[in-house]
C-alpha cells in the first residue's frame, strides 16, 4: 500500500475532499481524549506503511511517534495484516470461557519471551485493564489493599489505573482508594538531592522503602511501576534500582508489578525492558507492542505462584473480549515477525549505533537540549530554556518544536518539555538520519527565535 | 465458511488433534475470567457462521448465547468480515488525537440511531471503560461524586464499573468510592412487597428517590442503569419506570446514564432498548452489539449539553485505542447490514411472533418455569424448584440444564437459576423451533429427575 492508493471507495472524491470530510466528521461527532474539544487541529491519517503515515492526499510523514508508541513492527506489516485477514475469515470473536486455539498459541508465544517462572496470561483489551487486573490479583493473593506507584508514571484511564498514575491526569479522577505514590529515580531532576546515578539509586530505594514502612507494610499489596516510565519522560532507571525494588518487595511480602505496556515487546531493544535489568517481577502487564496495536489487546503475564493461587479460588475479574481471536491472531503474527525478522535486535542496534549517538551529537550542538536518555527506539530529549537551571522550555516553544518537525515531514511525540523519539522498531538507519536532520533544523530555528 | 473447513493451517492435524491442542494450551497457559482456573471443562470453538459455532472436528452447536450476548449480526457476517479485511489492508491503528475518516463515519452512523439531542461519541475498547468514562463525564459536569446504580446489575470489571455493578462480582473489588446501590423493579422477586407492575413501578421510583434524598441530592452525580438489566436476569422494567427515573434525575440535577452494552443495537428489537420506553438519558454507553464484538470496541454517546461542557474544558480521560480504525470499520459495516438487512426488525418479529410465544408455551407445559420475560432476542426463563415459593432451581439442576441443552446441540446462556435465551438477531424461525425443542426436552428430563 502506497500513499497514492489511499482512496476509501468514495469514487470521485479527491484526496483533499476526503481530508476535509474526515476533519468535518471529526469536529462534529468525535469526542477526543485528554483535551478540550474545541480548538483542536488534528492531523488526518488515512494510511501508513512501515515508518510512514499519510493523509488522503498522499502527504506523508515519517512517524517518529509510533502513534502512541505502539506500532513497534511499523505500520501495516504485511504478515500481521495477512494474519488478521485470515483469522477474520475464520472466527473474529468468541466467549472468553471457551478454549480457542489461537488464544492458546498467543499465550504460549508471549510466555516464551517472559522470564522463567511465568505460567499463564490473562488477556485484556488494553493496558489500563491489564493494570486493573494485575492490581486485583495482587490484592487477592496478599489480602492487602494498598498499591504503591510513582508520581512520574502513567498506567491507564480506568478506576484503579488512573489513580495509580502519577501525572496530572490522576488528579481529577481520584475516586479509587488504596493508592499511594512515591518518587522514583530521575537524576536530571532529582527529588533526592543526589549528585550521581549511584546516589540517586540508593536514595530512591531508601525513599521507597520508607514510604512502604510508613504506610505499614502489612497494608501494601503491590508496587506497580513502569520498568522505564514512558510518557513521564523515558526515565531510564539507574543500574540496581529495579533489583533493589525487588528486594524491598520480597522483604515485605509485596507483589511486584512491572508495567511493560509501552516499554515491552522490542521498544528498548529487548523483548521486555526488564531483561535489561535482570529483574523478575511477579506480574508483567502489556499492551501496545504485543501486536503493535493492530487490534486492541493487552494482558497480564502471571507468575506460577500467583497463577496457582487461583487454581481453586475464583478470580474475581473478567471481560467479554478476553482472548479475542482476532487480537490473538495479530499477537501470534506480530511476535512471529519480530522473531523471524530480527526486529528486536534492530531496535537494539539502532539505539546503540545510530539513534543514541545521533541524539548525543545533537545535544553537543544545541544548548536547548538539557539531557538525552533512552535505549533501543525509546528516547527522550529534554528541552530546556537554560542548561544551568534546567528550566523547561516553555509550552509555546514546544509547540514550535512540534510544528517545525511536522513542517519538515516528521511526526514527533511531544510531551511537556520533551521530545520523545520513539520510531517503530523496524526503523532504518536512513530514516533515523532523515528524522534527526529535521529535528536538528527545528532546534536551530528554536534557538534562533 | 462451513464446519468442514475449519483447519488452521496445521496440515495433517485432524480435528480431534486440534481440539486437544486447544484444550491443552488453554489449560496450560490461559488464565480465565470469573472462575477458579482448575476444574474447568471449556468448549472448544474453532469457527462459526450465522447462528452456529463449531469445534475443529465439525461438531456444531446452535448458539442461543450469542457468546456473551454480543454477536447480534450472527457469527462471521460476510459483509462485516469483508469490511474488517479491507480496513486491515489500509490502516489498522492510529493515534486517537488524529482525524480519521472511518472513525468519523462510525460516530455519524451510531448517532443516526440515537435519540435527538445527542452530539458526539467517545470511543472506548469495551463496555467497562465506556461506563468508566460516562461516570467521569457525569462527575465533571456536576461537580458531584456519587453514582447511584442497581444491586441487580453488571457494568464491567474495571475500577468504577465493577463497583457500580450490583452482583457478587462487586464485593471482592470495592476499591472505588462514591458508589451507592438501590433496588430496581423486579416484580417476580419484588423488594417492595408489590402485587402488580404498576405498584412495583411506583414503589421502585419512590425507593430510588428516597435513596437519592437520603444520600443528599447535591452529592449525586449520576444514576447509572442498564435500560434492561441483562446478566441480572433480563429484568424488563415496567412501563413508566425509566421515564420516572428521568423525572427524578431532572428534579435533582443528576446525570442519567443508560448502559446499553448488552441491550443496545438490536437485541430488544429496537436500535436501543430505550426506544421501547420513550426515555432520553444524558449519556448512553454501548459495546457488544455495536459491531457484534468482531473487534473490541465500546463507547459513550454524549448529549449536546454534556458534549459542549467540554468544548473549552479539558476532558480528563482517554485511551490509546479510542476510535481504533479496524474497530470503526467493523462498526460502520455492522450497522450498515443491520439497516440494509432488516436485522433489528427481525429481532422484533422473532420476539413478538416466535420466541416469546414459544417460551410462553414451554411455561404452560413445564412447572419448572417460574417466569418468562423479555423482548426481541433478549429473554430470561426463570427456573424454580417450586412455583409457589419461587425457590430457585438449585445449581446442580442448572448444570443439568446446561449439559442437556448442549447434548441436544444448543449452546445455552445459563446464569444463576435462569436460562437466558439470547440468540443472534439474525436467528430464523426454524432455528428458534430447533432451539426450543432442545430446551423443551431438557426441561422434561429435569422435571423427571
Amino acid at each position: 500500500m502506497s500513499p497514492t492508493t489511499t482512496g476509501t471507495g468514495a469514487g470521485a472524491s479527491s484526496g483533499d475532499a476526503l481530508n476535509a470530510e474526515a476533519l468535518d466528521l471529526d469536529a462534529q461527532h468525535v469526542f477526543h481524549s485528554w483535551s478540550a474539544q474545541d480548538g483542536r487541529t488534528p492531523l488526518v491519517v488515512a494510511g501508513g506503511s512501515g515508518s510512514r503515515v499519510w493523509d488522503h492526499d498522499g502527504r506523508t510523514l515519517l512517524d517518529f511517534s509510533s502513534q502512541l508508541v505502539n506500532t513497534n513492527v511499523g505500520h501495516q506489516h504485511p504478515v500481521v495484516v495477512a494474519a488478521i485477514r485470515e483469522q477474520a475469515g475464520v472466527l473474529t470473536t468468541v466467549a472468553p470461557a471457551t478454549a480457542n486455539l489461537v488464544r492458546g498459541r498467543a499465550a504460549e508465544s508471549i510466555l516464551s519471551h517472559a522470564p522463567e517462572g511465568f505460567a499463564k496470561v490473562f488477556f485484556t483489551n488494553a493496558g489500563a485493564d491489564a493494570n486493573e487486573n494485575a492490581i486485583r490479583m495482587a490484592r487477592q493473593v496478599t489480602g492487602r489493599d494498598k498499591v504503591v506507584s510513582l508520581y512520574r508514571s502513567y498506567h491507564g484511564n480506568t478506576g484503579a489505573a488512573i489513580v495509580s498514575t502519577g501525572d496530572w491526569r490522576r488528579v481529577p479522577n481520584e475516586y479509587a482508594r488504596g493508592h499511594v505514590h512515591a518518587f522514583g529515580p530521575y537524576l536530571y531532576r532529582s527529588e533526592f538531592w543526589a549528585v550521581d546515578q549511584e546516589q540517586e539509586c540508593e536514595r530512591a530505594l531508601h525513599h521507597l522503602e520508607r514510604v512502604i514502612q510508613a504506610e505499614g507494610p502489612a497494608s501494601v499489596a503491590a508496587v506497580l511501576m513502569e520498568t522505564i516510565p514512558g510518557t513521564a519522560g523515558v526515565l531510564v532507571p539507574p543500574a540496581g534500582y529495579l533489583t533493589g525494588v525487588r528486594e524491598i518487595c520480597d522483604r515485605y511480602g509485596v507483589v511486584m508489578i512491572l508495567d511493560e505496556v509501552m516499554a515491552g515487546f522490542g521498544r528498548t531493544g529487548h523483548w521486555f525492558a526488564l531483561d535489561a535489568y535482570g529483574v523478575v517481577p511477579d506480574l508483567i502487564t502489556f499492551a501496545k507492542g504485543v501486536n503493535s496495536g493492530y487490534v486492541p489487546a493487552g494482558g497480564v503475564i502471571i507468575s506460577e505462584a500467583i497463577s496457582s493461587y487461583f487454581d481453586e479460588r475464583v478470580f474475581p475479574g473478567g471481560l467479554t473480549y478476553s482472548g479475542h481471536p482476532l487480537a490473538m491472531a495479530s499477537i501470534v503474527a506480530a511476535l512471529g515477525v519480530m522473531e523471524s525478522e530480527g526486529i528486536v535486535a534492530n531496535a537494539a542496534r539502532i539505539g546503540r549505533d545510530v539513534l543514541g549517538p545521533g541524539l548525543r551529537a545533537l545535544a553537543d550542538r544545541h544548548t536547548v537540549i538539557g539531557e538525552v536518555r533512552g535505549m533501543g527506539v525509546f528516547w527522550a530529549v529534554e528541552l530546556v530554556a537554560d542548561r544551568a537551571t534546567r528550566e523547561p522550555l516553555p509550552a509555546a516553544a514546544m509547540g514550535a518544536v512540534k510544528a517545525g518537525s511536522m513542517a519538515r515531514g516528521v511526526l514527533p511525540f511531544v510531551q511537556d518539555n520533551r521530545l520523545h523519539v520513539v520510531p517503530p522498531c523496524i526503523v532504518t538507519d536512513e530514516e533515523i538520519a532523515e528524522g534527526l536532520a529535521a529535528i536538528d533544523a527545528t532546534l536551530t530555528d528554536i534557538e534562533q527565535a
